[in-house]
């Protein structure tokens, strides 16, 4: 871990082992990715999946934001996910409860086929757990089109921040309630399309879903 | 708008006016600002609020990031609201939607003790409406120990995607179920600290929040 990259506020919240580290990306729908090109700083939400010591992006058209991370060009994959809103009796001492992790490196392009079609089944099993074997996988000129990036994990940090609030002494004994209002992404129920057969029923991987 | 900061992917779905970028500021709670900091790209997750033509994050301690950040460097502010996984027929066609805002510019210091009082009032109230009056507001060592910092809103852009699954046409007659499952991030019950009185009842701007 370079010194640079280091967490030096509420250090007692950082963590830089796997076993913080993985949970959160595995998590996680959507990481930001953050990088220069052409004199500016661009920082880009994307779907992403982590498979073992990497985590992979795609971009569907090979396009200039993909050209540009697979320059070798430094990233910052950043990871964020909410868990609440903690009330403090002095605002000073509010906070969020979160997860957060920090990937910093540099992509390179996966070519293998084979490779690129595990990473679509991840990002879909990932998704919706059920849906690769129900839905058409791509073919040979959709896995030509679309672009895979793989970042090596290697240097990051992560940050947690769990529990109830933290007020100073001198405001413990104000009246007001202080504590935790959680957070969570739920799911709705799944809305069919159009193009969905009116006969068919709602497959069992979604109920599940939707019993969050 | 400078061209390399205009949305090439997907471009129906790139808005560039304040109608469509300020209710996204307004409703998510976390934003993540990407700089480069000692040769090396950041992205942190952070607290923000928008006020008029102007976002603010602050930092607790004025730090290193917030050294950083107030020396006229150059970053991207990006936010994302995840409302839904898209599955088409296809995985190619899988998708998701989501309202995404991106700003571009450098930060300021704001020193007017009456403006950062607004903006810890304003990120309070954004969090949870009607907490502000029921709490111990900063104090002057507090104004004066946290910076604030401002973007002006100027240079921009937002991306939304919504709406079912587009399948090509050769997919639209396959059997799988294709549309949408709803994201939403809820609120779950408050959770007391153990500092919170115990005769003392969950207040109404609570509750109302709870019933989300």
């Amino acid at each position: 871990m370079k010194e640079q990259t280091k967490i030096r506020r509420h250090p007692e919240r950082g963590h830089y082992d796997r076993e913080t580290l993985d949970p959160i990306l595995d998590e996680a729908m959507v990481c930001h990715v953050a990088f220069e090109m052409d004199g500016e700083m661009f920082n880009v939400p994307m779907n992403f999946i982590r498979i073992q010591d990497s985590v992979f992006i795609h971009s569907a058209d090979k396009g200039r934001i993909f050209t540009r991370l697979s320059d070798g060009t430094r990233a910052c994959l950043t990871i964020t996910i909410l868990d609440g809103i903690v009330l403090a009796k002095s605002v000073y001492s509010n906070s969020l409860n979160y997860r957060s992790a920090m990937l910093f490196g540099t992509f390179g392009v996966v070519d293998d086929d084979s490779e690129k079609m595990l990473v679509f089944e991840k990002l879909m099993e990932k998704l919706v757990p059920g849906r690769w074997n129900d839905s058409r996988i791509p073919n040979q000129k959709e896995l030509d089109t679309v672009g895979v990036l793989r970042m090596r994990i290697d240097e990051f940090s992560a940050k947690v921040r769990s529990g109830p609030p933290i007020d100073g002494a001198g405001d413990l004994n104000l009246p007001y309630w202080s504590g935790v209002i959680p957070l969570a992404i739920t799911q709705g129920n799944p809305e069919p399309s159009p193009d969905t057969p009116r006969e068919s029923k709602t497959p069992s991987y979604l109920k599940r879903n939707s019993d969050h």
